[in-house]
Formats: C-alpha cells, sequence, structure tokens
C-alpha cells in the first residue's frame, strides 16, 4: 500500500471540517480533506447563519459571498391561537437583540452553498477535498506520555484510506502529525476511538421541508414561531423566496420512532403530508406548494455532548461528532464551524512549533463548555417550542411571555454574540478594569475607526482576519500632544526591547506572528500616521483614530464603546480567531510577554 | 466578403462602449463590439471614479468589484509654500461634499481594471469584444428625412471592419440598425462623419506617473493640491498602494509641444524626471520611487466639445470621441460612462419598438450640455491649479481661499450628483412641488427604507437597477388606515383601466416595461405586504416602509427626505437611468400616461 505523511488529515468535508481546511490552506501546511461522498450537499440541510458566524466568516473573507447569497432575517413573529380558532399575530420582534452584532441579522444559505464557500476559497491555495474517500483504520502509534506524543513533528496517527471510486490500488495508509473528525453526528472517528456521548433523545418528533410557498401568510418571510390548536411549526425564510418549515408532528407520528436505534423511520411521513399539516395550522391563512418539494426529513432531537473532543490531542473531533442538538435555534452548522475556527489556529502554532502542545487543551477547554451549554439552551428552547400553547382548554400551556422571555435570554447565546472563553492560559483577565467593555475572552466588539493616512472609514473587525497573527491593538491618548506621545515613545521602546515578547515570539519577522495596530484619540484632521514611532506603523493603514467619518455616518466613541480612559489607554490582545486574549496599561508590557511566555516558545 | 446585419455595432471597447455594451448584453439584442487595440488597457490611463458612477455602477451590480478592487480617497489635502521655502499643509477636507452621495467618497481603479467589470459581466451573457478590428468604410446609406432613417427596424448604415490579426477574409461587411463611435479622442468614427470639435488647446503641459512611493509626506494617500514655488502637483492615491502624480511641466518643457498637432513629444520627458520635479516641489518631505515606474505619459490639455453627437440618430458617438478635457478634476471616464449610460436604453427602447426614434434626440441635449459645462468648469479648475500661488513675490497668485472655493462650487457638479438634465419628452416636472426634494431631470436620491414583508432594510436604489425599465415608485400614507388605503385604491383602479400606460405602453405583460414600488408611511410592525392592492406587488419585495430598521441603524425620513407630504404621497416615474422623469400626485394618473405618450409608442 503507497504510504505518505501528513500534517493534518481532516475527515469529513462539512461545514466544520472545511472551515479548518480552508484556515490552513495556503499557509505552508500539508493538509489533507476526505470525504465519504462522492459529491456535496446540493440542498436542505443546516441553512441558520448566525451574527458571530458572519463576522467569523467575514474574518476569511467570506461573509461578501454570504450578504449576496444568502437571505437575511431580520424579524421574529409570534401567533398563537385566537378566540375563532385560527392563528393570530402576538408580536413581530427584532431577529436578534444583540446591539453589537456588526450584521444584525440571522442568515440562511443552504449547507452546500456555505460549504462551496471553503472550497472554492481553498481551490487557489492548492487544497481540494477528495471525494468518494473513507478511513478504515485508525491507530495512535505512541503511548499516553510517551516522547513521541508530545513532539509536534511526530506522526504518531496512522490512517489506512479506502478510495471507494478506485478499482484496484484503492487503499493507502496515512502517518498524520494530527486527525480531526469532522465526519457528523454518527461519527466514524469518534466511533473508532471509543469516545462516548453524553446526553439522550428527546420524545419531539419533527418533519422539515424545503419547498416555494404561494401563502395569504403576511409573515411567510420572517422567522415565524406559531402555536395552533392543530400542532406547531416555525417558519424559516430561506434564499431564493424559498421557505423552510419545521413542523411538529403529532404523537400518532411517535410511532414512526425506533426506540433502539433512535431514528426515525421517513417511509412512513411525506412532504406533502407535513405540508397538509402546517396549512392546518396556518389557518385561516391558506398554503400551498409551488412546483417540487426541494427537500424533506423527519427526526428526533438529540441532545448529547462527547466526553471528550481529543484522543491525546492528537486525533480531535469537533461539530456534529462533538455535539447534537435540536436545529430549530438554528445552532448547529455555527457551533460547528466555530468549533474549528477555534482549533486551526492552535494547530497553526503547534505545527509551526511556535507554541507548546498544551496550547491545544484548551480547545476541549473552551468548546466542550460551550456546546454543553448549547444543550441547556436548547432544552429549554425545544421544551418551550414543542409544548402546547397555553388556552382556555390548557392553562398549564406554554404562554407567549415564556417563549419570548426564553428567546431575549438566549439571545447573546443563540447569536453567538455572547459566548465567553473562561480563563486560561490564553485567556488573563487580570488587567480587565483598563478596557472594561472589552470582555476578556469575548471576541472583539465591531467598532469603526479611521485611518490616520487617508481617512477612510473602516471597522476594526476588518484589520483582524483570520490569517493566524495575534493583533496587538494599542490605544493611546492624542499622540500629538505629550499625554499620547510620551507613552507611545515609552511603549515603543518596551516593543522593541530584547525581553518584548515581539522580540522572544517573533521567529525573526514580528510581522509574521504579530500584527500591531495603534489607534489615537487625536482628532482625524490634525494628525499624521507619521505622527506614531515606526514600531506601530508597519503600514500607513494600521494607525487609526478614534473619530468620525467626513460623510459623520460612521466612526467616533470607540473608547468608550471599548471602556477604555482615552488619557490612559490600553494594549488589547486580540486572538487569531477574534476574541480578546488579554489586556493591560500601556506600561505594562511585562504582563503581555508573561501571557505569550504561557504558551509560546 | 461575409455580410452581416447587427442590431448595434459599437466602435471603440473603452469604458464608454463597454458601458453600452453591457448594459444591452443579454436583453435579446444583436450586438458586436468591437476595437483595435489586440489587448485591454494594463495599467495607467483614466482612473478616477465619482460618486455618481459608483452609483451608476452599483445599478449594473459592479459597485462590489469596485470597492474591493480600487481605492476609496475620503480627503482632500492642500499645500502652499511656506515661510521657509518649503511647502506646508493649509487644509484637510472631505473629497466628497454632497451629503446624498451614496457612496461619500471617490475612487480610483486603473482603465483596464474597469473595462474588466464590463468584460466580465457581458461574457455570461454572450458578449465578448472583437479585438484586432478596425472599421474602413462607415455610410449612411440613405437620405436624411427618408422613411429607412425614420424606421427602427431598418439597417441604414454599412460599416467594413478589417481584422487586423487576419491574413485572409480579413474583411467584412457589416449593416447596422445603429453605430456607436466610441474610440477615443482621436475617433475614427467621429473624422469619418465630419463631425467637427469645438473648443482649443490650453497651454498647460502636465506629466503623469504611477509608481510606488517611498516618503515621509503624510498626505500622500490623500487626494492633495501642492503649490509650490518649484511648481504644482497633484497626489492622486491609487489602488494597491500605488500613487499617481500629475506634474505641472515648466515652461521650458513646452517646447516639448509641436504647435501644428497639439501632441507632446514624449521622447524629450522621463519619468525620472518627472518624479524628480515632485520631489523638489514636495520639499521639505521626501519623495523616491519603489520599484520600476508602473505607467506615465505627457500630454497638453485640450478643452472641446463635438458640434453634434449623432448623425440622423443612426450614427452616434460617445465619450472621449466627444469632449476633451483635463484630467486632473477626474471627470472623463466618468462623463464617457455617464454618456452611453444615458443613451443604452433609449437605444433598447427604439429598437424593441417600444418608443418613438425621437427618444434618441435627449441623448445629445442631455449629455452635450454636460459635455459644455464639464469644459467651463475644467477651464476654471486647471487654471487654478495651473496658476502659480500667491506668495509674496506673487501677489496675483492663486490664493487658496480662491482654489477651495472653486472646488465646493462645483462639488455637485464634479461628484457628477448634481447633474440635472432640463425638461424634454422625458424630463416633465410640472408637478415638482409634490415631491420637492427630489428634483426632476436630476438622479433619483438614495435612502433606505424597509421591506414590509421581512424587515430588511434597502437602500431604494438596489431597486431601482439599471434593467431598461422605468419604476413606477408610489409614495403612499399608512395603508392600515384610510388616509392612505383609500387613495391607494383609487390609484389601483386606474393604473389598471384601460387608459392606464400599464395597459397602453405595457407590452402584454407591463412588468417587462414597468416596475412598481409602494413605499408607506405605516409602521413597520403594524402593516402587512398583503395590506396593498395586488398591482402593487408583483412580488413581497416591493412594499416598502418608511421607518428605522431592528438595529436602529438605517431607514426612517424617506418622504422628509424627498419632500413628499407624508398625508398626499405622490408618483415618482425613475427613468431607467436612475433619473426622475417626472412626479404627480396620486390622483394624476393622467399626467403620468401623458408623459408616457410623449414617447412611447
Amino acid at each position: 500500500m503507497q504510504e505518505s505523511n501528513v500534517d493534518l488529515l481532516i475527515i469529513g468535508a462539512g461545514p466544520s471540517g472545511l472551515m479548518c481546511a480552508n484556515a490552513l490552506a495556503g499557509r505552508g501546511f500539508n493538509v489533507r480533506v476526505v470525504d465519504k461522498r462522492a459529491v456535496g450537499v446540493v440542498a436542505g440541510q443546516a441553512d441558520g447563519i448566525q451574527p458571530r458566524t458572519h463576522e467569523i466568516l467575514q474574518s476569511y473573507g467570506l461573509m461578501e459571498r454570504l450578504l449576496r447569497e444568502g437571505v437575511e432575517i431580520h424579524r421574529n413573529a409570534f401567533y398563537n391561537p385566537g378566540p375563532s380558532g385560527g392563528i393570530e399575530r402576538i408580536e413581530r420582534t427584532a431577529a436578534i437583540s444583540q446591539p453589537t452584532a456588526r450584521y444584525p441579522f440571522t442568515m440562511c444559505r443552504h449547507q452546500g452553498g456555505t460549504e462551496n464557500f471553503f472550497i472554492d476559497a481553498m481551490r487557489p491555495k492548492g487544497l481540494e477535498v477528495e471525494r468518494s474517500t473513507v478511513p478504515t483504520v485508525l491507530e495512535l502509534s505512541a503511548d499516553s506520555g510517551s516522547s513521541e506524543l508530545r513532539d509536534p513533528a511526530a506522526y504518531p496517527v496512522k490512517v489506512v484510506l479506502q478510495h471507494l471510486d478506485r478499482t484496484e490500488n484503492d487503499r493507502e495508509v496515512v502517518h498524520a502529525k494530527f486527525v480531526l473528525g469532522t465526519d457528523g453526528a454518527h461519527s466514524w472517528v469518534r466511533k473508532a476511538m471509543g469516545i462516548k456521548m453524553d446526553g439522550g433523545h428527546t420524545e419531539f418528533v419533527w418533519g422539515v421541508v424545503d419547498f416555494f410557498p404561494d401563502t395569504d401568510f403576511p409573515d411567510i418571510r420572517a422567522r415565524t414561531v406559531i402555536h395552533s390548536i392543530h400542532g406547531s411549526i416555525l417558519v424559516v425564510p430561506r434564499e431564493g423566496d424559498l421557505v423552510r418549515l419545521y413542523v411538529q408532528l403529532s404523537d400518532v407520528d411517535l410511532k414512526l420512532v425506533d426506540k433502539q436505534t433512535n431514528r426515525v423511520d421517513k417511509g412512513q411521513a411525506s412532504p406533502e403530508k407535513l405540508i397538509e399539516t402546517a396549512a392546518k395550522i396556518l389557518q385561516p391563512y391558506y398554503l400551498r406548494a409551488l412546483g417540487d418539494v426541494q427537500w424533506w426529513t423527519v427526526y428526533i432531537i438529540g441532545q448529547r455532548v462527547a466526553e471528550k473532543f481529543s484522543v491525546e490531542d492528537r486525533i480531535l473531533i469537533a461539530g456534529d461528532a462533538c455535539h447534537t442538538h435540536s436545529p430549530k435555534a438554528g445552532q448547529g452548522m455555527n457551533a460547528s464551524m466555530g468549533d474549528t475556527h477555534n482549533l486551526a489556529w492552535k494547530l497553526a502554532y503547534v505545527l509551526r512549533g511556535w507554541a507548546d502542545m498544551s496550547l491545544l487543551r484548551t480547545y476541549e477547554a473552551e468548546r466542550r463548555k460551550f456546546a454543553q451549554d448549547l444543550i441547556e439552551f436548547d432544552k429549554v428552547w425545544s421544551t418551550l417550542f414543542s409544548g402546547k400553547p397555553r388556552t382556555a382548554q390548557h392553562d398549564d400551556g406554554v404562554t407567549h411571555e415564556a417563549t419570548l422571555s426564553a428567546f431575549r435570554r438566549f439571545g447573546g447565546f443563540s447569536s453567538g454574540i455572547g459566548i465567553r472563553y473562561a480563563p486560561s492560559i490564553i485567556v488573563e483577565n487580570k488587567h480587565q478594569d483598563c478596557a472594561s467593555k472589552l470582555i476578556v475572552g469575548e471576541r472583539m466588539i465591531p467598532h469603526v475607526f479611521i485611518h490616520t493616512a487617508d481617512a477612510k472609514p473602516v471597522n476594526i473587525h476588518d484589520l483582524l482576519p483570520a490569517d493566524t497573527r495575534f493583533k496587538i491593538v494599542v490605544f493611546v491618548a492624542d499622540v500629538t500632544t505629550d499625554v499620547g506621545a510620551v507613552p507611545l515613545r515609552g511603549l515603543a521602546e518596551r516593543l522593541t526591547a530584547e525581553s518584548s515578547f515581539l522580540r522572544r515570539f517573533g521567529h525573526g519577522n514580528h510581522l509574521d506572528v504579530f500584527d500591531i495596530l495603534c489607534i489615537t484619540s487625536a482628532e482625524r484632521d490634525k494628525v499624521d500616521y507619521t505622527d506614531v514611532p515606526e514600531v506601530f506603523r508597519s503600514h500607513w493603514s494600521k494607525v487609526l483614530v478614534d473619530d468620525i467619518d467626513y460623510a459623520g455616518r460612521s466612526g467616533g466613541g470607540g473608547f468608550a464603546a471599548y471602556g477604555i480612559d482615552p488619557k490612559s489607554g490600553a494594549i488589547v490582545v486580540v486572538r487569531p480567531d477574534g476574541y480578546v486574549g488579554t489586556v493591560a496599561p500601556l506600561d505594562r508590557v511585562e504582563d503581555i510577554n508573561a501571557y505569550f511566555s504561557g504558551f509560546m516558545l
């Protein structure tokens, strides 16, 4: 059998695997991605993309395409049974209530469309998915605690791959430094490693159907929760005038579930029946399908999290392989992509020999906690959703107030904006006070600043691309006066000293590892980009001012939004994944040095 | 020789010809585009793209790409001689001062890059440029006033084309309904038709050079006007860190000009000499070129307008073939694209038999007036620019105040935003009062409204694509009350009556000719898109509300911005090129009928 070595073998080319593959493509790593499917997903499946995921996609330059191809959902609507027996609207609200979301809406794009964002971005960087390929053997060659496992240059994982589209020479051996299993809820990798799933299945059975509707229902283009006396549905607008309906199946339909496998017998259901049920629930409005149904399925909600996310930090799992939950809050694809966005830069640092293997431990710590929270959220949400509405006959039913209150309470969570990673070697909040609103462990808050050199307004998120570099963002008082200029000169000296992390962990050219931005509270028209010491202007675009743009449409108030005293300033360290790693006063470079010493080599 | 028929033959594939070609591509017309150059422009040439042109590009779906590939210029800076002999900054100002500009900045992209926007958009619509092809014969076969000339289905123009890249069968005869000459300042088409240019040449000789600068000059990324005791330069930032300098040549260099041809002997100049001159002017700042110069030229400013823009409305000229002027106000490519954006839909209507041939007369009327105004503007601007700065020695020199005042005075003009077409068969302002700020003959003012169905904020410009359709935009009071509902029902009846322009000029399906939008002053969460009569909702996205979006970031105040009384409403007719054609009260559909009767068949 042919044998070869790779840095990273990714098994499963869904959103989770592709997020990781694209993040590492073209960066000098030897990465392969295999998938058992002969072709990609063409319709249906996961579709909801939440605000934090928009920001992550933007950090890879992919958001422009999502905006073009996906559908924006700005509104939630809620319906309950009315006095006449038909449904009536209770309320319309914003789909997203997080004020700092850069993109204040949720989006939908069918899973295959989202996968293509990555596939098309990877191709020019020389990485393509190898399809019709499955692993048949997966082994860790070294014992726990062995030196081989601690050596990031070793190839301790052996995988046998089978190419289903070949009749001879269909098997090969791959020796990998790391293997990532992103092969879905029924993950072969997870099972091969004997990783257990904690949790169980609910008793809620739902059907989901994508089609073009003909209807007089006025909220068909909102994300609409409908409780009726005939059951419940969730309406989710889809791209290109499609609509997705999640239809709660009746108790009778529960017989479709095989109690052993918790799988649903799809043969007993049909999309026509789902739409018929939905039409009954939607009364007094009418609903018909135009043309063929695009995609449909029936499922029972599982709520489970893997007991661990890796074996020895060499064989890692992510996405649906780690966690399954209800699709109705639109979280699945987001959690999956979030996993590998979190993991990719850590793998890059370890593979380059820049960081200790212990950095990989933070992947499980950060993402398993998130997955557990997700299940808790999902339990509340699914129960509310599947419960009967409160009516005269059911005074123990679910009230609209309970639904809405849950919706708001979990808004930060479901949008992804509110995710906060706990203190660790890469989350250090001892100086939180110096940037009181930039919560260490949360994502950097987007805000518009102005280029000092050309007065162009730019969202700071666009200066924080997911390029595997840490971003050192220095906020400083007006540099045209001594209040700003003096401390900035002092900082420049400390940053260029022997002891500085730039020198110690910069690997020759510190700009390969760290990008440096400088934001001053000076006035837009009075400061020059040449007013800051050279270390802060590797390029003219790296010097910014917290002021409004010429058109008066954006910018200004950044120091206040971040809780940074304009007189004192602050150093903000943004991780390669866009999360605030630590903050410190301008005169505490030693604490930044200590932060990086905690995991960098 | 091979003979063939075409609807339209475009001679010259610069920005002007390509704008027209792309506008008509894929719409069922038989169009050919030929160009003498074997390859497109690869660097330099025209580059400035102004705010109105951004809006026009957006109406063709091309602005996203310009934003990605071009450079935004937000700032002007002005320098004069300082007391020490070197230059010093007088002021920084906004590059664009028009408050309604959708994109409040100017942009640069080299001409070939801009041409590629069109070439790449045309290709999937089946239209490609035929290169290395020149016309050698151009004849109008019919006499003035003949019935053939009045018949839009006739082919009265004969062109012989020569294919320079063929050794045999290199000539062919093309019979065209229309020919468009967009073959530049030395237009063969113009000369073949004997069309004279009015105006002359200035005495100002300038050099222009594109290069990567190494400099400590802080305004190298602004559009900077520098008057020094050593001469004047204009700095224009370019994409990818390039900079363009326009360098005024000294009186000595005037000897480079051939007084007969008004062409400059480029052999006597060099880019090194231009940069050396610029470096002297920039003192006390230093300036050097990094690497090779990208492009350069030397030229004398001509300020001329063609005496007419067509021969019998069958052979038309546009762009530099019609008007030449100084490049320093960044107008050239904009005026050229504006010409054919104005012309394309008129050709479409005549070719389809939807409008009378007289519609084409408005092309020259609207665009020749604009070109004449452009020359007047350019004369003032060039003189100020080329004049010596006022100093102790030159108290008759140009003051900064004079420069800045001219800059502001002509801001509406140079941005393209302020262009106003005079009353004509397609510009009817008798009811101007009912939308007092939507000036008839000016471009529709961009504003964000909210989709009634899904609460998505959308700029009205995105609902007015350059798809050759007239847009009928109905502004109406709150349709959930009788104040709005009653007049809207009345309007619906009149619009669907036999006498309505929708019936008379709708060619079977009025949506092929007219798109209809309805904007109500109702509250976002209280109105349904199903609340308006069917004629106003060909799609759910056609019904909008003048209210703020859920995030509170855009929308609201549209009736006020347009000067429309929210109680009375108004009908606004937007031409296919985005200019307001006419406005009328809701109960004056007969005046809209009369407007379209003036030129539609």
